[in-house]
């Protein structure tokens, strides 16, 4: 009887189990050193995206969201949007400020959206193409915390909101910056947009996302763009370099500085990225064909809003349903509800050929097993829901409040993981291998032969941030779990760092524009 | 300007970044007290399965593992196997022990596979169906270690082998044990797979995995069941009620015990899991196409065995590719080439209509993120790869070496969210909840109106280990992350469970034969 009927039951042949027959070696790479991560990319999904809904599921939501238009209407804040609704032929009663457009206006409004658009980088390299199957993973932003192991949560800041932005420069599988992935909430409100454009246009070439909550943010973004880039805003119209991302203020309701933003970006050819925050339970009703139905005719309204502004301007379909806990109101990610939103959401944007976006989100509140499992239930549902632009795609954590450096680390090797899934697999002759399965012959192994050896290096993703050594290597080096190594990956990464070359006098005019507008805004001139 | 200005960028408002709305309420659940967890079902998958491979790539690989079994064939060490091959028809050269049969006799063996079986469990109404889109998760079999936070990591014993099978007693999202979580390395290895039936078939009424290393343990374990049940040796036949794993020695080597094994189950109509291990770059090419044709031809060979001994008898093709690190040969799991893999293996397996097996594996030493991400992945890669025998479901860490108490917490609750996942989303017109969104109207709230208040308590997911608490509210209460959680719950679950009834007569006649056999194979009758 073998040795292995002593040390293993049915299974114990699988896995590591194996290893005792000496066919894998134990040596691993010496720990240390640099940080390996894959090369930058543009991306594409060549799988078919999953499906939760029929066919006639997807008209159903759509023609309720049509219904909710029509009967119930959308409540705005934002008088130029009651205004080109009016004009659209909208009915409208301004005592409630409500806008009630039928379904004619906003089908016949929704023809102009581009179903593709490419948004431009400061480096032309890293410029992006929104629709069809691309795939662009942008960093998170907008929380108003920073966390990482060593120095915990603390209000966000000017010094770590820079880091962040050297962090999502340096790791290669991020396309675009998020606009921030903390608000430098040391810097005074009402001038640290321009804070915050000058530090990403400077301190990375990527694309990059400007806040929309006023129509000043927004000119001062593509004001800034054009100094930096370099560009005019007649260039602009036609080869967009700003996108933002703009919510209703769900139920129904939409308010004035992000109807400003939404109009400034659409009438500068700029983009929209329409997001409904409907958490079902809360701002949606509690199921989620209704919290769909609700998220659907909202973004079609802000949608349909950026094209009587200029038809033909980009525009996103954002979803963003999830649910609350029932028990006690806290709203839940990466759950179940939102995974099957996500898919549903993408299937509702390709009725109606808009590029859709979708976000990376979980709610746990320290970097931990639960913010893994909720962030990896996110990323199949927005990429096999076929997302297109993948928001807050890493070191989102506490349901958005806070951005945490491990955790964007943590996000960096789910995404590349996603992005190597999607590479297809050759089936050509020498890759099936018949030869060197024939010239290792049954029982032997594959370390030596010349097959392998040819292919070795690149054959299969090398992590960011696994950790593969045996149980004793690993424990020897001091047992240190994932959550900890990102934490040495994030700060490796701010030690390689080095700024992206930029014109010096681009930078100068851009610390000049920084500097004249702070005095016109204290001077009450936004 | 509102207040949201001054907190927020531009997705502030998205997340908890609402909350300062007023429109979620902070408080939360009591924690401590019971265990919430789905109840037990049996579970479809009704998603179309997420393919990687195209018609012409699956046929591709299909007549590549048919030219490897007719070119190169296969070692058996088992003499009964070459036997069989030979009398039908197989090429045979005695003094390799290679056996190479043609694609005529595989084709024609593999036509009796039953496309779908049922495996009956003590109780009834935990009986299984394998095949079509049915899923079934088994916990982890084989590890030759335990772990926990408490005691670290030891060697697999009876105390905990026991505790083991309770938990996957207790926990209702697993539909099957896995013919023991660890390895009770304490007892004598010649006798200790009766301890282990007699420990699952007294601790558990679910169905179960026996060992299939040498005839006697799946003797073993078909008297016993004839006992535990009841049932007989006839009945069995057409109702079985024992399964087990057979793996293959990848690459192209069948070795004595296993043939021993899977001869015994196929004659008396019970089921086997037909598994090579083709790790690539190790045991197979380092290509994942090299991989699959190897799995795939291996994969035959004894699926062909099975119907060769008795036509009909219930056989599943089980994958099990993944891939070495290059640097060090050590193994790696819930990488992108697992999964995909994953998606591949069940593509072929469809192409026959055999029941499809999988795995949730991972790599990591510790229940932490890596843990985590790399189940997400395989979870994600098999479960849309339309597995229908999910093994290792819950528990397996460390590549398999380990047992892993709290990973088993971990994956129930991971598995939970893929079960609701795979929940239709219901679109009939109170679903939609229109009346809901007219009576709420914009900027109000869901929470008190009645489509909510008649839904809210089943409306959604209610996580296993997920912990939605506020920041504050977490912190105060410990600052506990998921694994510490994950220990908390093990241990409630052990103080809860309660032993499923058993007819006395037939727990002291298992008693009896278990007494008996160890005299039996102390004296060398096995």
């Amino acid at each position: 009887m073998s040795g292995e009927i002593a040390t293993g039951g049915p299974a114990a042949r699988e896995g590591r189990g194996r290893e005792h027959g000496g066919k894998a070696r134990r040596e691993r790479r010496s720990v240390g050193g640099g940080v390996r991560q894959l090369p930058f990319k543009t991306l594409r999904n060549p799988l078919k995206p999953i499906e939760v809904l029929s066919e006639d599921q997807v008209e159903t939501i759509h023609l309720a969201s049509l219904e909710i238009l029509e009967n119930i209407g959308i409540e705005s804040l934002h008088m130029e949007t009651i205004d080109l609704f009016e004009r659209a032929g909208a009915k409208v009663d301004r005592s409630t400020l409500r806008v009630k457009p039928d379904r004619g206006l906003i089908l016949e409004a929704i023809r102009t959206v581009p179903p593709e658009f490419t948004l431009r980088a400061r480096n032309p390299e890293r410029d992006l193409h929104f629709g069809g199957n691309h795939l662009v993973f942008c960093a998170t932003g907008g929380p108003a915390f920073a966390s990482d192991l060593d120095r915990g949560r603390r209000a966000g800041n000017e010094a770590d909101m820079k880091d962040y932005i050297r962090l999502v420069h340096m790791l290669n599988v991020l396309h675009q910056e998020g606009g921030t992935g903390l608000e430098p909430t040391d810097l005074p409100p009402d001038t640290r947009h321009l804070d915050v454009y000058e530090s990403i246009l400077t301190l990375t070439d990527k694309s990059w996302h400007c806040w929309a909550i006023g129509a000043f943010r927004v000119r001062d973004a593509i004001e800034m763009a054009c100094i930096a880039y370099p560009t005019t805003r007649e260039e602009l119209l036609t080869r967009p370099a700003v996108i933002s991302i703009i919510n209703s203020n769900s139920p129904l309701k939409f308010d004035g500085p992000m109807g400003e933003g939404l109009c400034e970006l659409a009438r500068t050819g700029q983009a929209t990225v329409c997001t409904p925050f409907t958490l079902c339970g809360a701002m949606s009703p509690v199921t989620l064909a209704g919290a769909l139905a609700q998220q659907n005719a909202e973004a079609l309204f802000m949608i349909a809003l950026t094209q009587l502004v200029r038809p033909g301007s980009p525009a996103v379909y954002g979803g963003f349903t999830s649910n609350v806990d029932m028990k006690s109101g806290a709203p839940a990610f990466g759950t179940p509800e939102y995974t099957k939103a996500a898919f549903a959401s993408g299937q509702l944007a390709r009725r109606y050929n808009f590029p859709y976006r979708s976000s990376n989100v979980n709610a746990s509140n320290v970097v931990d097993v639960q913010a893994a499992y909720e962030s990896g239930m996110s990323l199949w549902g927005t990429i096999m829901g076929g997302v297109n632009l993948l928001a807050h795609a890493a070191g989102w954590l506490e349901g958005g409040l806070t951005a945490s450096f491990e955790k964007l680390i943590l996000d960096c090797e789910m995404l590349q993981l996603m992005r190597e899934t999607l590479t297809p697999i050759a089936t050509d002759r020498a890759s099936l291998g018949l030869e060197a399965i024939a010239e290792v012959g049954p029982g032997g192994h594959f370390f030596g032969v010349g097959h392998t050896l040819e292919r070795f290096e690149h054959a299969f993703y090398a992590p960011l941030l696994s950790d593969w050594r045996n149980f004793e290597t690993w424990t020897d080096a001091g047992s240190i779990d994932g959550t900890h190594r990102a934490n040495a990956i994030w700060k490796e990464l701010l030690r390689q760092y080095q700024e992206p070359a930029m014109d010096p006098a681009a930078r100068e005019a851009l610390a000049a524009y920084v500097a004249r507008r702070k005095v016109e805004i204290g001077s009450g001139k936004y």
